[in-house]
């Protein structure tokens, strides 16, 4: 079964508790020949870290990588690629507290219901924790893209509780802690974010994720769909509970005449579809939208029960986002990245390198 | 590769054009000793059948169904189950000025660049002719979820262009050509498609889809999580461009504080979650809407190209659905509950029978 | 689960019982373009086909083939492939007697055991009718293998009970009903396979396969190994309880010196390893060799058990090949082309087309 | 692709290079609560560890395995379960000479035909080093199959080059660095393997592995069969070129009269199926045989083609087996004991905890 493992050409499969000795994931079908280094982890590991602001959480995560195996002198050799980090700064003391309790709106109770056994610290195995691993795998997909096909995934928040941009500049999104692409807007965020913590109550969000230069053709029709395989990575996120492709829920009030992209020679005239049309790429700018929902993990008590099924009142100590959406960003980007190489490499063995054909029409209008 | 193939221990692989000779799909992994005759795929082929009001396409499907192998004196025998529907009443010449063009918001295009070749007649593999034998399954699955755990799955048109219901009756959706549970409003939806089958156009539209008495450790963690599942399946549905789970997109203004679904002794107090958390079944009720676009083949004339590349104005005869939506509910019902009979088919393989842990405490408050 | 399902990226799920209403399979991920007519299916299935000769089981299967999706005018489309074939000259009255007993040796019992139901007629699904099947699926590889690689995938039988050829010449292998690579031995073989008959006892076998043209690196390391996928299909076929690579098991008693294939620039030395080191393929000829049981169908009478668990005497009627290995020749052969062109869509997969580097050296020396 | 992974409910992915930082593997799918230490690997480490004796490689392996997720309080929590080994007593300056050179009836040409790059160092990712994981998954397997079924799970060396044992006492196995199973050839061995050593030379072996206590009903027909995926799993092994079921190959031979075993309410008569009919266990003691050829990594001077495909003389220096066939039997038992596990988990899936139909026969008469 898939339950630690995304992809089918690329898999990525992840260990590792929250506050256990490490966490990992071996890499299996990676192309042989891609340069990869430790360094080049770094930068998307920093944007996805917490405690690199006062609105994440605190607990400070080096997390330096090491890469296992799959490597030689530099380069993919299409074997198991492991990466390991050493888990430090764990403070599993603050989980004693809430180890015999079930937290709402938190795993706790599902894992006890299906495993009848957890691992309380910091949420073990359902701890955000887990997603270092798939920002770290996505490093080695968006390079992969980019070196061999010029294309960009990138993403942003599109939403932080009420507060929608006015504006989108994408230079402005990774010179602020909030990935938001509207620039008036980051001292009203900041101001916003440090309200909530001080209540201790969290908020939901949205990101937004394109990929820019996908070519025609990429995405398997009926079960296999390029859109239903990122519906399923997006939402096997933390949080997420809910994602769209292009227009998404706003389709439901358009007519077919204006949600239809017509096409020209010269290029497709709008982007309602989000890229994708009967699961396969369309040549366009993919783009697709996620709900995070408020973090579950609040200092403000709430009702609950034990694992004796006793009635208790829960307080979550700890070192929790007020907004977990906030960090979502590159977890999204590199699973938007995960999915496109693993059908890039679908679509090169049922079609070939060869799959082009004519007429190809340029990627035409769209908008942010 | 699952490109035809859907679910992990209980698939389901379908194959079939539209205007071919058949279509038909082969369920493997199927328990042995579910009673299943011919007839009882009637009822739900029957509400996903075009013809049977003047609101959906007018293509009469009489879809009599064959099963060519899998059961033995009316019982499955845990052996491959096949089905098969011969296509009647298929009007291949009513795609004979398009089938060297592309339909803009189609998959024409998209299948002609992945394949280089393609069947034109009725969409070919990309109709919705295939969801058919989804529906054929599903029924499979719903007849096994209800005999072994007393699980209901059922759905309604929850959204129909701008309208909504302002009421919720689960007894009348049966009852009106749109699943629609609200009463009032049925002469309002006719009316709303008449005209807009005069205009030549088409509309979105919402299908949520519920499933009562699932028991709570349904579902594996990290990527097998049964809400990612939920939205693959839903997803990979013709025209659907956005899934949420619970309150969806709603939960991006909730705080925590308001979106944890606390829990007592005797039940949880709300179901923001929507049934799932962490990936796995509370023991709630499972709720996912899904957002449909409106049907891109219109008789409106719109810009597109041809397979030449050259600037064509197309438009669409055929027998269109002006609103794909109404007729996805049974389609969203039946992919849920294969996603169900899966998952729970799964647990049952990690955890065995035996997997109920105290406490667990029942489904509580809900809404519709 | 791949119950009924082989392959990966080009996958056959077939169904059907020896006497239900029909056999048949769907193939997935066939890529696009081969032509292909059924016609062209005629050649296999009559090989394998029983009632060619008096040596063989007496039921005539004629096997008319229906291609129901995946070809449009001539051509794969990409989509799923289905193929159907109806049962015909079934008699199922000859399995009266023994639908409450076991058959020793047959897996009568097994199927009890695992589902506590079977499909007594002709065996169900447990008959070697299934391989139909796999030939026909085997057509589609073989082409693709010829066209795009000019790689030949051909057998033989290479022993009958206690007969072994002494010479090959791959000519008279098609010209006789026992595909026979020694013609002088023809007579001898009638003569046997004429008193087996007549004693109603029955005889193992043994076949060898080979495939020429196979271009080196094809195969994946350590789980997906080209000889491992090659065992999987061999022993998935019916009656087959052993397979060899290469030199097989006569490598335990060969040295290291003599059993390494030495390599000069002008090719390799020998072939013992049957051209797969590491999992993966040398550019040499791959050879494997399956051992076949005696079939357990007799009409000598045997002791059993029957479904009360009493002992009973069992006496097979039916039409039953004295010696299934006869006809297993051609489908060994389309296992082995169903393995490569998987393995091959593989490679594309993750190495791309442009995988070859310098220096590949020729087949060299190799032996039949 | 399962390059890299083997099972599909239990499934183990490997990782590491023989002279990279570490090898290790992620199990994913372990049902929750075994009791497991990380001192319960250290006896099958151990038998499969190089240096304990002079008739194995030299390299001193003392393999101290760290349970890095997956393990709560001594207990399997259900989620992935990852182990890793450090690499200690590498030599890779042993290799220098050769990393342009390709080994005959090595790996090496292949995996640079594949892959264009390959890590020479010890043969890499195509070292048995990768076998110490699998022997360590089988741990897991050994202890759930031997806690929840009583099934034992063993093997002992059937033949080394030209000698087989006389006799069989399976109390001796485990007292000679041979695991033979006849106590008076044990000198004999000796003296075999040191003049053998002496010469440079290395020799062919066989491995028997069975498993006793199986219950009736495991494995999935036609494509999944219990004996195809233990050919699987055999051939994946480093070295092995040939697999049997039971009788194997001598089956070629015997008349049906012969073969076929007989039952009687107390028990069948013989075991010439090795416990395996129609790919699902009868109940009987499962029995497979492997052949594993002769190391290629001689002192003898053999021809080959360096990277420049120029002719050159290799000499391998470096710390191999003689006769890799020896360290093989743990390895062979812990595959058998995935498959088994995974087939039982996968019974359990479509049949439920629940199949147990009457009449169920003892295994009755077995041989060694």
């Amino acid at each position: 079964m898939s339950v630690n493992r995304f992809g089918k050409i690329l898999s990525v499969s992840t260990f590792g508790e929250s506050h256990g000795p490490a966490i990992g994931c071996v890499i299996d079908g990676v192309p042989p020949g891609i340069a990869i280094a430790p360094e080049q982890f770094r930068h998307d590991l920093d944007r996805r870290a917490t405690g690199k602001s006062r609105h994440t959480s605190q607990r400070h995560e080096t997390d330096e990588i090491e890469i296992l195996s799959g490597v030689y002198q530099g380069k993919t050799t299409g074997t198991a690629l492991a990466l390991l980090i050493r888990n430090t700064d764990a403070r599993s003391k603050d989980y004693a507290d809430i180890d015999a309790q079930f937290r709402p709106g938190h795993a706790d109770y599902t894992y006890w219901q299906k495993y009848g056994i957890r691992d309380p610290n910091g949420g073990g195995r359902s701890s955000a924790r887990e997603t270092t691993m798939r920002v770290a795998a996505g490093v080695i997909a968006k390079a992969w893209l980019a070196q061999q096909f010029n294309i960009t995934v990138r993403g942003y928040l599109s939403q932080l509780g009420p507060l929608k941009p006015r504006q989108h500049d994408w230079q402005v999104v990774e010179t602020n802690p909030f990935f938001w692409p509207d620039p008036d807007m980051v001292t009203e965020l900041e101001a916003y974010m440090d309200a909530l913590r001080k209540s201790g109550d969290s908020i939901g969000a949205a990101v937004t994720v394109v990929a820019e230069g996908v070519p025609p053709g990429w995405g398997e029709p009926i079960y296999g769909k390029l859109d239903a395989e990122i519906a399923l990575a997006m939402m096997s996120i933390n949080a997420v509970k809910g994602v769209e492709i292009g227009d998404g829920f706003a389709a439901i009030e358009q007519k077919g005449s204006e949600h239809r992209d017509e096409m020209r020679p010269d290029g497709f005239l709008s982007n309602h579809a989000g890229g994708i049309l009967g699961g396969i790429s369309t040549g366009q700018t993919i783009r697709t939208r996620i709900a995070i929902k408020p973090t579950s993990s609040l200092r403000l008590p709430g009702q609950t029960v034990n694992t004796q099924g006793e009635p208790v009142e829960v307080i979550t100590k700890g070192r929790h986002d007020p907004c977990v959406g906030i960090r979502a960003t590159p977890i999204a980007e590199a699973m938007l990245a995960l999915v496109l190489m693993d059908q890039a490499m679908r679509h090169r063995a049922q079609c070939g390198d060869v799959g082009v054909v004519a007429p190809r029409i340029p990627a035409g209008t769209d908008q942010e």
